[in-house]
Protein backbone atom coordinates (compact mmCIF):
# COMPACT_ATOMS: atom_id res chain seq x y z
CA UNK A 1 0.00 0.00 0.00
CA UNK A 2 2.10 2.83 -1.15
CA UNK A 3 1.99 5.78 -3.65
CA UNK A 4 3.91 5.06 -6.93
CA UNK A 5 6.86 6.49 -7.57
CA UNK A 6 5.16 8.51 -10.48
CA UNK A 7 2.65 10.03 -8.56
CA UNK A 8 5.01 11.03 -6.04
CA UNK A 9 6.92 12.66 -8.40
CA UNK A 10 4.53 14.48 -10.37
CA UNK A 11 3.16 16.07 -6.78
CA UNK A 12 6.95 17.74 -6.98
CA UNK A 13 6.55 18.80 -9.89
CA UNK A 14 3.01 20.35 -9.58
CA UNK A 15 4.49 21.91 -6.24
CA UNK A 16 7.45 23.51 -8.21
CA UNK A 17 5.38 24.88 -11.04
CA UNK A 18 3.31 26.39 -8.22
CA UNK A 19 6.26 28.20 -7.06
CA UNK A 20 7.06 30.23 -10.14
CA UNK A 21 5.40 33.44 -11.02
CA UNK A 22 1.96 32.88 -12.98
CA UNK A 23 2.14 32.37 -16.79
CA UNK A 24 5.89 31.24 -16.12
CA UNK A 25 7.61 27.85 -18.49
CA UNK A 26 9.79 26.05 -17.42
CA UNK A 27 11.98 23.54 -19.44
CA UNK A 28 12.13 19.78 -18.95
CA UNK A 29 15.46 20.57 -17.59
CA UNK A 30 15.65 22.67 -15.34
CA UNK A 31 11.95 20.69 -13.78
CA UNK A 32 14.00 17.62 -13.67
CA UNK A 33 16.20 19.55 -11.43
CA UNK A 34 14.33 21.80 -9.07
CA UNK A 35 11.69 18.96 -8.60
CA UNK A 36 14.04 16.40 -7.84
CA UNK A 37 13.13 13.91 -10.86
CA UNK A 38 15.23 11.50 -12.26
CA UNK A 39 14.66 13.13 -16.27
CA UNK A 40 13.85 9.70 -17.94
CA UNK A 41 10.66 9.36 -15.66
CA UNK A 42 9.95 12.97 -15.76
CA UNK A 43 9.09 12.71 -19.34
CA UNK A 44 6.15 10.54 -19.05
CA UNK A 45 4.31 12.09 -15.73
CA UNK A 46 4.43 15.51 -17.55
CA UNK A 47 2.64 13.47 -20.38
CA UNK A 48 0.35 12.10 -18.34
CA UNK A 49 -0.02 15.83 -15.99
CA UNK A 50 -0.67 17.05 -19.52
CA UNK A 51 -3.45 14.64 -20.24
CA UNK A 52 -5.07 15.62 -17.30
CA UNK A 53 -5.14 18.92 -18.26
CA UNK A 54 -3.46 20.15 -15.44
CA UNK A 55 -0.27 21.45 -16.92
CA UNK A 56 0.51 22.96 -20.54
CA UNK A 57 3.36 22.16 -22.80
CA UNK A 58 3.93 24.73 -24.93
CA UNK A 59 6.42 24.30 -27.81
CA UNK A 60 9.31 26.28 -29.63
CA UNK A 61 12.55 27.97 -28.18
CA UNK A 62 10.34 29.80 -25.62
CA UNK A 63 8.48 26.86 -24.39
CA UNK A 64 7.99 24.64 -21.31
CA UNK A 65 5.82 23.98 -19.15
CA UNK A 66 3.22 25.89 -17.02
CA UNK A 67 0.08 24.89 -15.03
CA UNK A 68 -2.82 24.82 -17.03
CA UNK A 69 -5.00 25.84 -14.01
CA UNK A 70 -4.75 28.12 -10.81
CA UNK A 71 -2.37 26.16 -8.09
CA UNK A 72 -5.08 26.64 -5.56
CA UNK A 73 -7.73 24.56 -7.22
CA UNK A 74 -5.37 21.75 -7.41
CA UNK A 75 -5.03 19.44 -4.44
CA UNK A 76 -2.58 16.96 -4.11
CA UNK A 77 -5.62 14.32 -4.45
CA UNK A 78 -5.71 15.53 -7.78
CA UNK A 79 -2.34 15.12 -8.63
CA UNK A 80 -2.10 11.87 -7.73
CA UNK A 81 -5.61 10.45 -9.05
CA UNK A 82 -4.40 11.59 -11.96
CA UNK A 83 -1.38 9.82 -12.26
CA UNK A 84 -2.98 6.41 -10.49
CA UNK A 85 -6.65 6.55 -11.05
CA UNK A 86 -9.66 7.12 -8.77
CA UNK A 87 -8.33 6.46 -5.29
CA UNK A 88 -9.10 2.82 -4.17
CA UNK A 89 -7.36 1.55 -1.36
CA UNK A 90 -8.71 -1.88 -1.62
CA UNK A 91 -9.97 -3.32 -4.90
CA UNK A 92 -13.66 -4.06 -2.83
CA UNK A 93 -13.65 0.05 -2.76
CA UNK A 94 -15.09 1.26 -5.45
CA UNK A 95 -18.15 3.32 -6.82
CA UNK A 96 -18.42 0.50 -9.57
CA UNK A 97 -20.16 -3.19 -8.84
CA UNK A 98 -18.68 -3.75 -5.76
CA UNK A 99 -17.79 -7.34 -4.40
CA UNK A 100 -20.15 -10.10 -3.31
CA UNK A 101 -19.16 -9.83 0.33
CA UNK A 102 -20.56 -6.14 1.14
CA UNK A 103 -23.15 -7.30 2.36
CA UNK A 104 -21.54 -9.58 5.17
CA UNK A 105 -17.77 -8.57 5.37
CA UNK A 106 -17.23 -6.10 8.13
CA UNK A 107 -13.56 -5.24 6.72
CA UNK A 108 -15.75 -3.44 4.17
CA UNK A 109 -16.61 -0.86 6.24
CA UNK A 110 -12.86 -0.27 7.71
CA UNK A 111 -11.68 0.12 4.21
CA UNK A 112 -14.59 2.78 3.27
CA UNK A 113 -13.64 4.54 6.18
CA UNK A 114 -9.73 4.51 5.85
CA UNK A 115 -9.86 4.89 2.32
CA UNK A 116 -12.69 8.53 3.17
CA UNK A 117 -9.66 9.74 5.67
CA UNK A 118 -7.15 9.35 3.69
CA UNK A 119 -8.62 10.90 0.72
CA UNK A 120 -9.53 13.77 2.98
CA UNK A 121 -6.09 14.52 3.78
CA UNK A 122 -4.50 14.38 0.36
CA UNK A 123 -8.18 16.80 -0.29
CA UNK A 124 -7.19 19.19 1.48
CA UNK A 125 -3.94 19.90 0.99
CA UNK A 126 -3.80 22.15 -2.16
CA UNK A 127 -0.95 22.51 -4.17
CA UNK A 128 -0.69 26.06 -4.02
CA UNK A 129 -0.22 26.17 -0.16
CA UNK A 130 2.48 23.68 -0.16
CA UNK A 131 3.65 25.82 -2.75
CA UNK A 132 3.76 29.08 -0.38
CA UNK A 133 5.51 26.56 2.39
CA UNK A 134 8.25 25.58 0.09
CA UNK A 135 9.02 29.09 -0.55
CA UNK A 136 11.79 30.84 -1.85
CA UNK A 137 14.02 29.09 0.65
CA UNK A 138 13.88 25.89 -1.68
CA UNK A 139 13.75 27.76 -4.95
CA UNK A 140 16.99 29.69 -4.44
CA UNK A 141 19.37 26.73 -3.30
CA UNK A 142 18.58 24.90 -6.54
CA UNK A 143 21.67 25.19 -8.74
CA UNK A 144 20.74 24.27 -12.43
CA UNK A 145 24.23 22.68 -13.71
CA UNK A 146 23.86 24.46 -17.31
CA UNK A 147 24.17 28.08 -15.62
CA UNK B 1 -1.52 2.97 -3.87
CA UNK B 2 -3.72 0.07 -2.92
CA UNK B 3 -3.90 -2.99 -0.33
CA UNK B 4 -2.18 -6.02 -1.43
CA UNK B 5 -4.69 -9.35 -1.85
CA UNK B 6 -2.40 -10.80 0.47
CA UNK B 7 -2.86 -8.66 3.27
CA UNK B 8 -6.41 -8.61 1.82
CA UNK B 9 -6.67 -12.12 2.35
CA UNK B 10 -5.41 -11.81 5.53
CA UNK B 11 -7.74 -9.69 7.09
CA UNK B 12 -10.84 -12.02 5.95
CA UNK B 13 -8.92 -15.06 7.23
CA UNK B 14 -8.09 -13.39 10.79
CA UNK B 15 -11.82 -12.44 10.98
CA UNK B 16 -12.64 -16.19 10.46
CA UNK B 17 -10.73 -17.55 13.36
CA UNK B 18 -12.49 -15.26 15.56
CA UNK B 19 -15.45 -15.76 14.98
CA UNK B 20 -14.79 -19.30 16.02
CA UNK B 21 -14.88 -20.63 19.66
CA UNK B 22 -11.82 -20.34 21.52
CA UNK B 23 -9.55 -22.96 21.05
CA UNK B 24 -11.41 -23.93 17.81
CA UNK B 25 -9.16 -25.20 14.53
CA UNK B 26 -10.01 -25.11 11.30
CA UNK B 27 -8.59 -26.95 7.93
CA UNK B 28 -6.92 -25.02 5.42
CA UNK B 29 -9.58 -26.14 2.99
CA UNK B 30 -12.31 -25.14 5.22
CA UNK B 31 -10.76 -21.56 5.76
CA UNK B 32 -10.59 -21.59 2.27
CA UNK B 33 -13.92 -21.59 1.62
CA UNK B 34 -15.55 -19.98 4.98
CA UNK B 35 -13.19 -16.70 3.89
CA UNK B 36 -13.06 -16.41 -0.03
CA UNK B 37 -9.81 -17.03 -0.34
CA UNK B 38 -8.19 -18.77 -3.19
CA UNK B 39 -6.71 -22.43 -1.90
CA UNK B 40 -3.42 -21.78 -3.84
CA UNK B 41 -3.17 -18.34 -1.89
CA UNK B 42 -4.12 -19.31 1.37
CA UNK B 43 -1.21 -21.44 2.15
CA UNK B 44 1.59 -18.33 2.02
CA UNK B 45 -0.92 -16.56 4.23
CA UNK B 46 -1.15 -18.72 6.85
CA UNK B 47 2.42 -18.94 6.65
CA UNK B 48 3.09 -15.10 7.25
CA UNK B 49 0.23 -15.00 9.85
CA UNK B 50 2.10 -17.74 11.80
CA UNK B 51 4.85 -16.31 11.44
CA UNK B 52 3.95 -13.27 12.84
CA UNK B 53 2.69 -15.20 15.83
CA UNK B 54 -0.66 -13.89 14.79
CA UNK B 55 -2.04 -17.81 14.46
CA UNK B 56 -0.83 -21.46 15.52
CA UNK B 57 -0.98 -24.42 12.82
CA UNK B 58 -1.51 -27.45 15.00
CA UNK B 59 -0.35 -30.95 13.42
CA UNK B 60 -2.18 -34.07 13.08
CA UNK B 61 -5.16 -35.29 11.86
CA UNK B 62 -7.03 -32.88 14.58
CA UNK B 63 -4.58 -30.15 13.23
CA UNK B 64 -5.70 -26.84 11.82
CA UNK B 65 -5.45 -23.18 12.37
CA UNK B 66 -6.16 -21.29 15.37
CA UNK B 67 -5.84 -18.24 16.78
CA UNK B 68 -2.72 -17.33 18.54
CA UNK B 69 -3.76 -14.54 20.85
CA UNK B 70 -7.29 -12.84 21.96
CA UNK B 71 -8.95 -11.10 19.12
CA UNK B 72 -9.42 -8.33 20.72
CA UNK B 73 -5.77 -7.86 20.84
CA UNK B 74 -5.64 -8.00 17.22
CA UNK B 75 -6.00 -4.77 15.02
CA UNK B 76 -6.34 -4.76 11.30
CA UNK B 77 -2.88 -2.48 11.21
CA UNK B 78 -1.45 -5.50 13.08
CA UNK B 79 -2.51 -7.85 10.66
CA UNK B 80 -1.91 -5.53 7.33
CA UNK B 81 2.09 -4.99 8.43
CA UNK B 82 2.50 -8.68 9.27
CA UNK B 83 1.98 -8.83 5.73
CA UNK B 84 3.17 -5.66 4.05
CA UNK B 85 5.78 -4.80 6.43
CA UNK B 86 5.54 -1.54 8.27
CA UNK B 87 2.77 1.38 6.57
CA UNK B 88 4.61 3.41 4.65
CA UNK B 89 2.58 5.02 2.11
CA UNK B 90 5.72 7.15 0.85
CA UNK B 91 9.36 6.09 0.72
CA UNK B 92 9.77 9.21 2.32
CA UNK B 93 7.63 8.63 5.20
CA UNK B 94 9.73 6.16 7.49
CA UNK B 95 11.29 5.59 10.66
CA UNK B 96 14.63 4.94 9.28
CA UNK B 97 16.99 7.66 7.78
CA UNK B 98 14.29 10.11 5.75
CA UNK B 99 14.89 11.62 2.27
CA UNK B 100 17.10 14.32 1.37
CA UNK B 101 14.83 16.75 0.87
CA UNK B 102 12.90 16.45 4.80
CA UNK B 103 13.96 19.90 5.35
CA UNK B 104 11.95 21.57 2.50
CA UNK B 105 9.88 19.16 1.11
CA UNK B 106 6.04 20.27 1.96
CA UNK B 107 4.58 17.41 0.19
CA UNK B 108 6.34 15.06 2.94
CA UNK B 109 3.87 16.28 5.85
CA UNK B 110 1.26 15.91 3.85
CA UNK B 111 2.36 12.40 3.43
CA UNK B 112 3.14 12.09 7.00
CA UNK B 113 -0.45 13.11 7.90
CA UNK B 114 -2.14 10.93 5.40
CA UNK B 115 -0.09 7.89 6.78
CA UNK B 116 -1.37 8.59 10.40
CA UNK B 117 -4.85 9.36 9.38
CA UNK B 118 -4.83 5.55 7.74
CA UNK B 119 -3.28 4.27 10.43
CA UNK B 120 -5.45 5.54 12.94
CA UNK B 121 -8.48 4.19 11.00
CA UNK B 122 -6.78 0.49 10.97
CA UNK B 123 -5.47 0.58 14.38
CA UNK B 124 -8.99 1.13 15.74
CA UNK B 125 -10.30 -1.67 14.13
CA UNK B 126 -10.25 -4.32 16.32
CA UNK B 127 -10.53 -8.25 14.40
CA UNK B 128 -13.05 -9.20 17.49
CA UNK B 129 -15.08 -6.42 16.97
CA UNK B 130 -15.25 -7.09 13.46
CA UNK B 131 -15.64 -10.72 13.90
CA UNK B 132 -18.97 -9.67 15.97
CA UNK B 133 -19.92 -7.62 13.31
CA UNK B 134 -19.32 -10.70 10.58
CA UNK B 135 -21.50 -12.32 13.20
CA UNK B 136 -23.66 -15.80 12.66
CA UNK B 137 -25.16 -14.64 9.75
CA UNK B 138 -22.64 -15.07 7.46
CA UNK B 139 -21.13 -17.65 8.80
CA UNK B 140 -24.98 -20.26 9.05
CA UNK B 141 -24.81 -19.31 5.19
CA UNK B 142 -21.25 -20.74 4.28
CA UNK B 143 -20.94 -24.19 2.26
CA UNK B 144 -18.68 -26.44 2.59
CA UNK B 145 -19.08 -28.77 0.00
CA UNK B 146 -17.37 -31.90 0.69
CA UNK B 147 -19.99 -31.82 3.84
Amino acid sequence: MQLTRAADYAVRVMIHLATLPVGTRMSRANLAVAAEVPTHFLSKVLQVLARARLIVAHRGTSGGFSLAVPAETISVLTVVEAVEGPLQLNVCVTNGPGCGRQGWCPAHMVWLEAQAALSQVLKNASIAKLANQSGASHQEKVVYPWN
